[in-house]
Protein backbone atom coordinates (compact mmCIF):
# COMPACT_ATOMS: atom_id res chain seq x y z
CA UNK A 1 0.00 0.00 0.00
CA UNK A 2 3.02 2.22 0.22
CA UNK A 3 4.83 1.97 -3.40
CA UNK A 4 6.03 5.01 -4.13
CA UNK A 5 7.11 4.56 -7.88
CA UNK A 6 4.55 5.10 -10.26
CA UNK A 7 0.06 4.51 -10.92
CA UNK A 8 -1.18 1.61 -10.34
CA UNK A 9 -4.31 0.24 -11.95
CA UNK A 10 -6.63 0.80 -9.31
CA UNK A 11 -5.05 4.53 -8.36
CA UNK A 12 -7.30 6.69 -9.15
CA UNK A 13 -10.51 4.97 -7.67
CA UNK A 14 -8.37 4.78 -4.52
CA UNK A 15 -7.29 8.51 -4.95
CA UNK A 16 -11.47 9.34 -5.44
CA UNK A 17 -12.37 7.54 -2.30
CA UNK A 18 -9.82 9.68 -0.55
CA UNK A 19 -11.42 12.56 -1.47
CA UNK A 20 -14.91 12.04 -0.94
CA UNK A 21 -13.62 10.78 2.41
CA UNK A 22 -11.76 14.17 2.86
CA UNK A 23 -14.30 16.37 1.96
CA UNK A 24 -16.51 14.88 4.38
CA UNK A 25 -14.13 14.95 7.02
CA UNK A 26 -13.48 19.17 6.23
CA UNK A 27 -17.09 19.21 5.41
CA UNK A 28 -18.34 17.96 8.92
CA UNK A 29 -15.40 18.44 11.72
CA UNK A 30 -13.49 21.49 9.33
CA UNK A 31 -9.58 21.95 8.77
CA UNK A 32 -8.39 21.24 12.42
CA UNK A 33 -10.72 18.27 13.06
CA UNK A 34 -9.62 16.43 10.37
CA UNK A 35 -6.50 13.54 10.22
CA UNK A 36 -5.01 12.20 7.28
CA UNK A 37 -4.68 9.02 9.72
CA UNK A 38 -9.13 9.25 9.95
CA UNK A 39 -9.26 9.89 5.95
CA UNK A 40 -7.35 7.30 5.40
CA UNK A 41 -9.62 5.17 7.60
CA UNK A 42 -12.57 6.21 6.60
CA UNK A 43 -11.23 5.68 3.05
CA UNK A 44 -10.27 1.91 4.08
CA UNK A 45 -6.67 3.00 3.24
CA UNK A 46 -3.09 2.79 4.58
CA UNK A 47 -2.50 6.61 5.80
CA UNK A 48 1.01 6.31 3.77
CA UNK A 49 -1.20 6.05 1.14
CA UNK A 50 -2.87 9.49 1.65
CA UNK A 51 0.57 10.70 1.96
CA UNK A 52 1.43 9.27 -1.30
CA UNK A 53 -1.04 10.91 -3.12
CA UNK A 54 -1.79 14.11 -1.74
CA UNK A 55 1.66 14.64 0.03
CA UNK A 56 0.10 16.79 3.89
CA UNK A 57 -3.27 17.76 4.83
CA UNK A 58 -3.04 20.68 3.08
CA UNK A 59 -2.61 19.19 -0.09
CA UNK A 60 -5.34 16.71 0.66
CA UNK A 61 -7.75 20.49 1.39
CA UNK A 62 -6.79 21.66 -1.67
CA UNK A 63 -7.16 18.36 -3.58
CA UNK A 64 -10.37 17.90 -1.69
CA UNK A 65 -11.00 21.63 -2.65
CA UNK A 66 -10.79 21.26 -5.93
CA UNK A 67 -8.34 24.38 -5.34
CA UNK A 68 -6.75 25.04 -9.22
CA UNK A 69 -3.34 25.64 -7.72
CA UNK A 70 -0.91 24.47 -4.76
CA UNK A 71 -0.66 27.03 -2.70
CA UNK A 72 2.45 26.20 -1.04
CA UNK A 73 4.04 26.45 -4.23
CA UNK A 74 2.16 29.84 -5.05
CA UNK A 75 3.93 31.45 -1.45
CA UNK A 76 7.14 29.74 -2.50
CA UNK A 77 6.95 31.13 -6.39
CA UNK A 78 5.96 34.76 -5.02
CA UNK A 79 8.99 34.56 -2.29
CA UNK A 80 11.50 33.27 -4.89
CA UNK A 81 11.93 36.97 -6.34
CA UNK A 82 12.37 38.43 -2.96
CA UNK A 83 10.46 41.32 -0.84
CA UNK A 84 10.63 43.92 -3.55
CA UNK A 85 7.29 44.51 -4.85
CA UNK A 86 5.87 41.70 -3.00
CA UNK A 87 3.10 43.00 -2.31
CA UNK A 88 2.01 44.10 -6.29
CA UNK A 89 3.03 40.51 -6.78
CA UNK A 90 0.43 39.04 -4.43
CA UNK A 91 -2.01 40.55 -5.91
CA UNK A 92 -0.94 40.20 -9.76
CA UNK A 93 -1.48 36.07 -8.38
CA UNK A 94 -4.50 36.35 -6.24
CA UNK A 95 -6.26 37.85 -9.32
CA UNK A 96 -4.96 35.90 -11.79
CA UNK A 97 -6.38 32.22 -10.07
CA UNK A 98 -9.91 34.02 -9.34
CA UNK A 99 -9.96 35.84 -12.69
CA UNK A 100 -9.19 32.85 -13.95
CA UNK A 101 -11.47 30.34 -12.54
CA UNK A 102 -14.93 30.88 -14.08
CA UNK A 103 -17.59 31.92 -11.56
CA UNK A 104 -14.24 31.77 -9.02
CA UNK A 105 -15.24 27.66 -8.42
CA UNK A 106 -14.55 26.23 -5.37
CA UNK A 107 -12.65 29.34 -4.25
CA UNK A 108 -15.82 31.56 -3.84
CA UNK A 109 -17.91 28.24 -2.56
CA UNK A 110 -15.33 28.02 -0.06
CA UNK A 111 -15.63 31.99 0.83
CA UNK A 112 -19.04 31.47 1.06
CA UNK A 113 -19.56 28.84 3.69
CA UNK A 114 -16.56 30.33 5.68
CA UNK A 115 -19.10 33.30 6.07
CA UNK A 116 -22.02 31.26 6.98
CA UNK A 117 -20.76 28.33 8.17
CA UNK A 118 -18.74 27.68 11.60
CA UNK A 119 -16.86 24.21 9.93
CA UNK A 120 -16.28 26.02 6.74
CA UNK A 121 -14.74 29.05 8.74
CA UNK A 122 -12.84 26.86 10.57
CA UNK A 123 -11.36 25.60 7.49
CA UNK A 124 -10.74 28.94 5.75
CA UNK A 125 -8.98 29.85 9.19
CA UNK A 126 -6.38 27.41 9.57
CA UNK A 127 -5.63 27.13 5.63
CA UNK A 128 -5.27 30.75 5.46
CA UNK A 129 -2.72 30.83 8.86
CA UNK A 130 -0.73 27.58 7.81
CA UNK A 131 -0.56 27.14 4.43
CA UNK A 132 -0.51 30.66 2.97
CA UNK A 133 -0.43 33.89 4.88
CA UNK A 134 2.47 32.52 7.98
CA UNK A 135 4.99 31.81 5.33
CA UNK A 136 4.36 34.74 3.81
CA UNK A 137 4.78 36.91 6.88
CA UNK A 138 7.37 34.95 8.43
CA UNK A 139 9.89 35.75 5.16
CA UNK A 140 10.02 39.17 5.80
CA UNK A 141 11.69 38.49 9.38
CA UNK A 142 9.69 41.24 10.88
CA UNK A 143 7.96 41.51 14.18
CA UNK A 144 4.45 40.18 14.83
CA UNK A 145 4.31 38.11 11.68
CA UNK A 146 0.75 36.21 13.14
CA UNK A 147 -0.59 39.86 12.83
CA UNK A 148 0.87 40.52 9.76
CA UNK A 149 -0.48 37.63 8.11
CA UNK A 150 -4.07 38.66 9.03
CA UNK A 151 -3.67 42.18 7.88
CA UNK A 152 -2.91 39.96 4.72
CA UNK A 153 -5.83 38.25 4.72
CA UNK A 154 -8.27 41.09 5.89
CA UNK A 155 -7.61 42.95 2.89
CA UNK A 156 -7.71 40.01 0.25
CA UNK A 157 -10.85 38.63 2.06
CA UNK A 158 -12.12 42.45 1.11
CA UNK A 159 -11.26 42.50 -1.95
CA UNK A 160 -12.41 38.90 -3.16
CA UNK A 161 -16.05 40.01 -1.46
CA UNK A 162 -16.08 43.28 -3.08
CA UNK A 163 -14.85 42.33 -6.54
CA UNK A 164 -16.57 38.85 -6.68
CA UNK A 165 -19.12 38.70 -4.29
CA UNK A 166 -21.00 42.06 -3.39
CA UNK A 167 -19.20 43.57 -6.62
CA UNK A 168 -18.98 46.95 -6.25
CA UNK A 169 -18.23 49.07 -8.94
CA UNK A 170 -15.48 50.45 -10.19
CA UNK A 171 -13.47 48.03 -8.28
CA UNK A 172 -15.47 44.98 -9.94
CA UNK A 173 -14.36 45.59 -13.17
CA UNK A 174 -11.15 47.17 -12.58
CA UNK A 175 -7.95 45.98 -14.58
CA UNK A 176 -5.59 43.49 -12.25
CA UNK A 177 -2.83 46.46 -12.70
CA UNK A 178 -4.77 48.75 -11.27
CA UNK A 179 -5.22 47.33 -8.57
CA UNK A 180 -1.91 45.67 -7.87
CA UNK A 181 -0.91 49.29 -8.00
CA UNK A 182 -2.94 50.15 -5.55
CA UNK A 183 -3.58 47.28 -2.98
CA UNK A 184 0.18 46.37 -3.64
CA UNK A 185 1.72 48.78 -1.26
CA UNK A 186 -1.21 48.09 1.50
CA UNK A 187 0.31 44.86 1.44
CA UNK A 188 3.99 45.66 1.67
CA UNK A 189 3.47 47.75 4.82
CA UNK A 190 1.11 45.22 6.12
CA UNK A 191 4.61 42.59 5.26
CA UNK A 192 7.07 44.75 5.83
CA UNK A 193 6.56 48.26 7.73
CA UNK A 194 6.04 49.25 11.76
CA UNK A 195 3.27 48.62 12.41
CA UNK A 196 2.75 50.92 14.91
CA UNK A 197 3.63 54.69 14.73
CA UNK A 198 4.35 57.59 16.68
CA UNK A 199 0.72 58.32 18.05
CA UNK B 1 -51.15 61.93 6.96
CA UNK B 2 -48.49 64.66 6.72
CA UNK B 3 -48.76 66.74 10.03
CA UNK B 4 -44.99 67.00 10.71
CA UNK B 5 -44.95 68.46 14.34
CA UNK B 6 -45.53 66.10 17.16
CA UNK B 7 -46.65 62.71 17.46
CA UNK B 8 -49.84 61.45 16.97
CA UNK B 9 -51.11 58.22 19.83
CA UNK B 10 -51.40 55.59 16.44
CA UNK B 11 -47.83 56.75 15.42
CA UNK B 12 -45.90 53.87 17.11
CA UNK B 13 -48.62 51.33 14.88
CA UNK B 14 -48.03 53.00 11.76
CA UNK B 15 -44.27 53.07 11.97
CA UNK B 16 -43.68 49.48 12.73
CA UNK B 17 -46.20 48.84 9.86
CA UNK B 18 -44.07 50.70 7.54
CA UNK B 19 -40.63 49.45 8.76
CA UNK B 20 -42.67 45.24 8.41
CA UNK B 21 -43.63 46.91 4.46
CA UNK B 22 -40.12 48.33 3.88
CA UNK B 23 -37.89 44.93 5.38
CA UNK B 24 -40.02 42.84 3.26
CA UNK B 25 -39.20 45.28 0.07
CA UNK B 26 -35.72 45.17 0.92
CA UNK B 27 -35.13 41.76 1.17
CA UNK B 28 -37.11 40.60 -1.81
CA UNK B 29 -36.35 43.22 -4.34
CA UNK B 30 -33.02 44.76 -2.94
CA UNK B 31 -32.25 48.38 -1.87
CA UNK B 32 -32.27 49.01 -5.71
CA UNK B 33 -35.87 48.02 -6.44
CA UNK B 34 -37.66 49.32 -3.01
CA UNK B 35 -39.24 52.68 -3.27
CA UNK B 36 -40.49 55.01 -0.83
CA UNK B 37 -44.15 54.99 -2.68
CA UNK B 38 -43.64 51.34 -2.89
CA UNK B 39 -43.12 51.01 0.69
CA UNK B 40 -45.80 53.16 1.65
CA UNK B 41 -48.37 51.41 -0.66
CA UNK B 42 -47.64 48.02 1.00
CA UNK B 43 -47.97 49.55 4.80
CA UNK B 44 -51.10 51.90 3.46
CA UNK B 45 -50.05 55.26 4.39
CA UNK B 46 -49.31 57.90 2.35
CA UNK B 47 -45.63 58.39 1.28
CA UNK B 48 -45.58 61.54 2.60
CA UNK B 49 -45.78 59.76 6.27
CA UNK B 50 -43.00 57.33 5.41
CA UNK B 51 -40.58 60.75 4.53
CA UNK B 52 -41.36 62.16 7.92
CA UNK B 53 -40.58 59.00 9.80
CA UNK B 54 -37.36 58.03 8.10
CA UNK B 55 -36.37 61.10 6.06
CA UNK B 56 -34.87 59.50 2.41
CA UNK B 57 -34.38 55.64 1.79
CA UNK B 58 -31.38 55.18 3.36
CA UNK B 59 -32.72 56.88 6.61
CA UNK B 60 -35.69 54.08 5.83
CA UNK B 61 -33.28 51.30 5.11
CA UNK B 62 -31.24 51.58 8.36
CA UNK B 63 -34.65 51.42 10.69
CA UNK B 64 -35.55 48.29 8.79
CA UNK B 65 -32.28 46.67 9.13
CA UNK B 66 -31.63 48.38 13.21
CA UNK B 67 -28.30 49.79 12.32
CA UNK B 68 -27.37 51.59 15.78
CA UNK B 69 -26.54 54.35 14.15
CA UNK B 70 -26.99 56.75 11.52
CA UNK B 71 -24.58 56.77 8.52
CA UNK B 72 -24.64 59.90 7.21
CA UNK B 73 -24.22 61.19 10.70
CA UNK B 74 -21.48 59.10 11.17
CA UNK B 75 -19.78 60.31 8.03
CA UNK B 76 -20.08 63.70 9.30
CA UNK B 77 -18.57 63.27 12.43
CA UNK B 78 -15.56 61.38 10.66
CA UNK B 79 -15.46 64.79 8.47
CA UNK B 80 -16.01 66.96 11.05
CA UNK B 81 -12.01 66.80 11.99
CA UNK B 82 -11.13 67.25 8.59
CA UNK B 83 -8.71 64.19 6.63
CA UNK B 84 -5.85 64.63 8.98
CA UNK B 85 -5.95 61.11 10.89
CA UNK B 86 -9.05 59.90 8.78
CA UNK B 87 -8.00 56.56 8.57
CA UNK B 88 -7.39 55.37 12.13
CA UNK B 89 -11.11 57.52 13.01
CA UNK B 90 -12.75 55.39 10.23
CA UNK B 91 -10.98 52.35 11.92
CA UNK B 92 -11.83 53.39 15.77
CA UNK B 93 -15.62 54.12 15.11
CA UNK B 94 -16.16 50.98 13.13
CA UNK B 95 -14.80 49.14 15.96
CA UNK B 96 -16.70 50.64 18.25
CA UNK B 97 -19.94 50.23 16.59
CA UNK B 98 -19.40 46.94 15.96
CA UNK B 99 -17.40 45.59 18.96
CA UNK B 100 -20.30 47.55 20.87
CA UNK B 101 -23.12 45.40 19.29
CA UNK B 102 -23.61 42.15 20.59
CA UNK B 103 -23.10 39.60 17.96
CA UNK B 104 -22.28 42.25 15.58
CA UNK B 105 -26.12 42.18 15.24
CA UNK B 106 -27.96 43.42 12.36
CA UNK B 107 -24.71 44.79 10.65
CA UNK B 108 -23.32 40.76 10.66
CA UNK B 109 -27.03 39.63 9.48
CA UNK B 110 -26.53 42.24 6.61
CA UNK B 111 -23.14 41.31 5.80
CA UNK B 112 -23.76 37.07 5.28
CA UNK B 113 -27.08 37.97 3.71
CA UNK B 114 -24.88 40.07 1.28
CA UNK B 115 -22.51 37.24 0.97
CA UNK B 116 -24.67 34.33 0.39
CA UNK B 117 -28.01 36.17 -1.72
CA UNK B 118 -27.92 38.30 -4.58
CA UNK B 119 -30.57 41.24 -3.30
CA UNK B 120 -29.28 41.49 -0.22
CA UNK B 121 -25.58 42.23 -1.98
CA UNK B 122 -27.36 44.57 -3.86
CA UNK B 123 -28.70 46.41 -0.54
CA UNK B 124 -24.90 46.28 0.79
CA UNK B 125 -23.35 47.54 -2.39
CA UNK B 126 -26.13 50.36 -2.95
CA UNK B 127 -25.85 51.09 0.83
CA UNK B 128 -21.95 51.38 1.23
CA UNK B 129 -21.64 53.24 -2.30
CA UNK B 130 -24.37 56.07 -1.19
CA UNK B 131 -24.66 56.42 2.30
CA UNK B 132 -21.19 55.30 3.44
CA UNK B 133 -17.97 55.65 1.36
CA UNK B 134 -18.39 58.22 -1.43
CA UNK B 135 -18.99 60.93 0.77
CA UNK B 136 -16.50 59.98 2.48
CA UNK B 137 -14.20 59.78 -0.60
CA UNK B 138 -15.31 62.88 -2.23
CA UNK B 139 -14.26 64.73 1.04
CA UNK B 140 -10.64 64.62 -0.01
CA UNK B 141 -11.69 66.04 -3.19
CA UNK B 142 -8.96 63.42 -4.37
CA UNK B 143 -9.11 61.93 -8.34
CA UNK B 144 -11.58 58.24 -9.01
CA UNK B 145 -13.43 58.91 -5.59
CA UNK B 146 -15.68 55.50 -6.70
CA UNK B 147 -12.67 53.66 -6.81
CA UNK B 148 -11.44 55.04 -3.32
CA UNK B 149 -14.63 54.10 -1.75
CA UNK B 150 -14.29 50.76 -2.93
CA UNK B 151 -11.09 50.10 -1.79
CA UNK B 152 -11.98 51.67 1.79
CA UNK B 153 -14.87 48.71 1.36
CA UNK B 154 -12.73 46.28 0.21
CA UNK B 155 -10.17 46.84 3.65
CA UNK B 156 -13.29 47.68 6.09
CA UNK B 157 -15.18 44.77 5.18
CA UNK B 158 -12.55 42.27 5.20
CA UNK B 159 -11.63 43.42 8.74
CA UNK B 160 -15.03 42.69 9.71
CA UNK B 161 -14.67 38.88 7.75
CA UNK B 162 -11.32 38.50 9.53
CA UNK B 163 -12.31 39.52 13.01
CA UNK B 164 -15.74 38.52 13.13
CA UNK B 165 -16.54 35.76 11.18
CA UNK B 166 -13.68 33.67 10.17
CA UNK B 167 -12.10 35.17 13.46
CA UNK B 168 -8.76 34.86 12.91
CA UNK B 169 -5.65 35.02 15.89
CA UNK B 170 -4.76 37.27 16.94
CA UNK B 171 -6.92 40.02 14.75
CA UNK B 172 -9.73 38.72 16.01
CA UNK B 173 -8.76 39.75 20.10
CA UNK B 174 -6.76 42.74 18.72
CA UNK B 175 -7.27 46.21 20.75
CA UNK B 176 -9.18 48.43 18.73
CA UNK B 177 -6.44 50.84 19.00
CA UNK B 178 -3.16 48.18 17.55
CA UNK B 179 -5.56 48.10 14.64
CA UNK B 180 -6.33 51.76 13.90
CA UNK B 181 -2.62 52.23 13.98
CA UNK B 182 -2.11 49.13 11.77
CA UNK B 183 -4.70 50.29 9.71
CA UNK B 184 -5.68 53.62 9.79
CA UNK B 185 -2.70 54.42 6.99
CA UNK B 186 -4.42 52.01 4.50
CA UNK B 187 -7.37 54.07 4.46
CA UNK B 188 -5.17 57.58 4.30
CA UNK B 189 -3.94 56.02 1.39
CA UNK B 190 -7.12 55.02 0.01
CA UNK B 191 -8.82 58.21 -0.12
CA UNK B 192 -6.19 60.71 0.08
CA UNK B 193 -2.93 59.85 -1.66
CA UNK B 194 -1.92 59.19 -5.58
CA UNK B 195 -3.22 55.44 -6.57
CA UNK B 196 -0.62 54.81 -8.63
CA UNK B 197 3.20 54.91 -8.57
CA UNK B 198 5.64 54.48 -10.75
CA UNK B 199 6.36 51.07 -12.21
Amino acid sequence: MTARGGRRPGDSGTRAAILVAARESFGSTGFSGTTIRGVARAAGVDPALVHHFFGNKQGLFSAAMELPYDPSRVVADLLADGTEGLGERVVRTFLAIWDGTPGQGPMLALLRSAVTDEQAADSLRAFLSRALLAPLAQATGRDRPELRANLVASQMIGLAVVRYVVRLEPLASAEPDDLARALGPTLDRYLNAPLRHPA
